[in-house]
């Protein structure tokens, strides 16, 4: 069962309203790489794993990212003031001054409502672990342009906040993908010639790439040293 | 430009027509871990790539992915077979009969419309190639999922073809991925405590996983032998 | 914040695997009287609430509606069974066993990809909370349109469960609506003549209802005897 | 079977074009609180009634809000003006300018396509109508917020037309709930103790709401007097 | 304005319930060539329109296929009978039974929530015109799909009506498209040498049309005997 | 198969930035009349067709939209920039700053992500080819708008380019049409008395049109003489 605690998961404030850059930040309310996203897809791939420990691990982040979504949400709040002027209004946040009286809404920042179409959900947990590294990377992507369009101080250590929680959890992903190996879609199909060719499709132009000497995909460690860089 | 080639790029057969797994095939056709989701992925992705080697690389495997798209169509098509009958058809393949006249869809196995919510997209190479790493992963699920219920010799032989063709694509986008060492969003935000905290939100139980000690997802080589393994 | 426990709100049980009656009861996991919308409506129109009881109640509930999620998935789950069989399952369930592995997933009963667009929520708190009533009301519908297709005593006894909790919702919103005379919407918008006419468009017939004589809606109170009636 | 008569419900005037406000008013056109809305959805519920008064009524009301849809398209067509400058278009009407050559559409405010998932539709007559309740509340509410933002006399006196009919229907609407007593889905489904409990899902905070003790929801009168009061 | 006439544009019969049949009549109900596409895609594309004559032709044929919906959704309810069974169900009704009691709804037969994104609207009277004509051929195809896989009497009678019906209105649109020649859309944009080119990118083969040589597309008349034929 | 070229059909430039403009042509990368939607639609159409000459056609077609979309892609891009500045961004474009980075997406003008509704499919070559007739239509009306609202000589090039391609399409489509004369659809279904009649259900008026005298569309040649006219 899911409680709600009427606490933030961090405080967040904002230097002022800001209509337009509301609208920019509903993206990562009801955007397609945004929290609630996040928190569906956990959950929803969560409901068929075994392992009792990961499915832990799924739960706790899926309850995280509801809770940036609070945080986000009261960010646009914030952002949106309390007058009704789409007039003035710029890009993106007409229907909040005309269809949810500026309550921020399950929409992306240009309007479209959230689906379900955008969860990854396969029940084999390493691609599922995988889509979910993939769609961490997205939201911290997003987070960076959002945090470079604004210099609003409160806007930045809210965003600041999430984008460094959007790490973590990838870190734990990531630890979570390491007990896979050799499992489910991770086991060997019995690898065939066709999975070590190259079509060369695209032309002029050789090849620069080769299926016949497969690697992993190798990352580096973040250092240690704190503060943004841009 | 994109051109044509008349062939396919395998040939495709089916032991016998089968409407209810016509239906289930369709799910590659235009489902959201489908054939036509990966090329158009790599397509959008591929119109900012200033990289001339990946924006090849990007482009070759989209080319690859519509020759996959023909490939499921003919053998949705000759599992079909010719007659209208949706009152003796099974689960999904409705409107084939009353919509499309059993001409194959941009639809996923139970009829929802491909929609361009599936496609991951960023602009930052690194998260977009990890996001084409779970793509094929996720296809790869769907492929087996399908392969586990045919005894079709022909449509069998054509998915093994074409999840083989997925594990080749991971490979290459793998090898372009370490490429990317510290640029864009795999360089360091500047790493502050929050990204190495872990909320314990799920309760009962400890703490599993650590946010504090970042690692590498690690992937083990593929054999060398061949012959699928279920 | 949320918190996620891992107890269920209420313990799930099914007699045996029903995939069919699997593929009904995800109506209420992804649908549009589900138990998803009902949690993201509250949840979104509580974003803009200022007084903190009705604030409080609001995400109290929205809290319970997603630990329904779970007992519904649960349920969905256990009715699956383990063994992906698409040939042999019955209507609406064929992507249950090619794309997700018998994971729910948020779809409707037909494999509908929840959207937003199901959410009521205009920022008004008067228009809101008659939409969760009327929201809680079709919910009970299809609870019912449920419990009547199906002799599993497990899954008849969640059904009871989650029906008489939608009741329990529907009892509180209604107190908490009397609490707005007068206010937002329910305010008079200065009534004028129009809002008394009836512009009888449908022939032939008379004029069955009246205009120009407002009451309000009258609902009888619930007795206190238990047990299910069909 | 369906008329049309070329007169407008009510003749409709705009002082002068305003871009940016056909874009606003658009929402009632095409938005999920819009006329088209609320006409199919009482002309797809009412496919099933069998009482013949409150079927007329529901066909009575949904021709009335298509009468309603093209007063809102023409005043859209007025605002608009003729000639397409999405250059200088503002939020919004983009679409208007490129695609449909200024013709209204079929969307939201921010060109959102309608969908039939915002139509409410269950077979229970109790829940329908209360669904129609809500809605019109909504509908309302949509009138409001657009009032608040024009000067436009013309517009102005439509808006109020629009608002004052939606008080109408809510009118009849609630006449003809009222007349379901003890049917349907307001039947007693055997209330059980279930229905009584409040769980307390948030903290920290008291329990301000009483599921023990079930009241109507009520409504005060609208008074007599007319003018728009804001 | 709308008004609603009880009668029928012409009664309605079945020889007995077929919920299978149901689910596909549903197509032409809430699909993507049914009768609610054609009725709201004439009547947003008549809002513009200034031509009186033609606008009165939109509005008649978008009222009538009003009418036709009627009678599409009236044959739904007969084929559906009176009891909820989706456990016996066949393809595409499930939401019949679980989510709407039987009452037809606005979605294909596979349960596609009806989308304006099926309107085509330019504003411009060729296009538009020209999209009407393929419209209409594409529900004379639908239809005819539809008979052939029924034999009951009084469906066959609905549908023989219904499709001579697209034919009628197939005869005005190209009446009144043959009154624009050489204005909007049909004026010559100054063809250039582009207009002329044939790019023979699909290979191997030779080149079969020719682009040098505009001809009108032709249009047999059909006879007059009466009787379907197929 | 498919193969790519990396030349452009026809090479691209722009005047300079306008990223207001890219917004707008946005809309013929994934809005409704597209180059998406033709390539899609004619690959899927393709998929069932036996007439060699004519599928060749289709698919020669497809991949030249394809490259259109290439073109397209690339003059947003250019017309993009390279900085993210959605707070001076005008209407339509906030997510290529938020979420795209600026790369195109498959979205409309106004954001709304492309989806196969827009595909217009039968498996009647008569229908299909029609619709693609007014397919080309509708494009070459949405390049007519676009070409009126900017004075940048390398788009208007671009523009005027793709509009022509679009009329040699239609006159290749138009050839094939030509050919089908009594087959499939357009073989009379037994024309009845119902096709001839006129019900005229707009009032007040006369009766404009004639459907008891049925007559082929008309088609003027365009001139020779070069040169775009507005």
């Amino acid at each position: 069962m899911f409680k709600h605690d009427k606490a933030l998961l961090q405080e967040v404030k904002v230097d002022g309203p800001n209509p337009a850059y509301a609208a920019m930040m509903q993206e990562q309310l009801g955007g397609p790489h945004g929290e609630l996203k996040a928190a569906l897809q956990y959950m929803s791939q969560s409901m068929s794993i075994k392992d009792p420990e990961i499915k832990d691990l799924f739960l706790d982040i899926a309850s995280e990212e509801l809770g940036h979504m609070e945080m986000v949400a009261t960010t646009v709040n914030l952002l949106n003031g309390h007058t009704l002027d789409a007039n003035n209004a710029t890009i993106g946040s007409i229907q909040a001054h005309v269809s949810t009286g500026l309550t921020p809404a399950l929409t992306s920042a240009s309007g479209q409502y959230w689906t379900a179409a955008y969860i990854e959900e396969t029940g084999d947990l390493a691609a599922d672990i995988l889509s979910n590294i993939s769609a961490e990377q997205r939201a911290k992507v997003v987070y960076q342009y959002l945090y470079r369009q604004i210099n609003d101080k409160g806007v930045r250590e809210t965003i600041d906040f999430l984008l460094n929680r959007e790490e973590a959890h990838n870190t734990m992903f990531r630890e979570a993908f390491n007990r896979l190996q050799d499992t489910g879609s991770l086991k060997d199909w019995g690898v065939t010639k066709d999975s070590k060719l190259y079509f060369n499709l695209s032309t002029p132009g050789g090849q620069f790439f080769n299926a016949n000497n497969p690697q992993p995909p190798s990352f580096n460690s973040p250092n240690a040293a704190g503060g943004p860089k841009m």
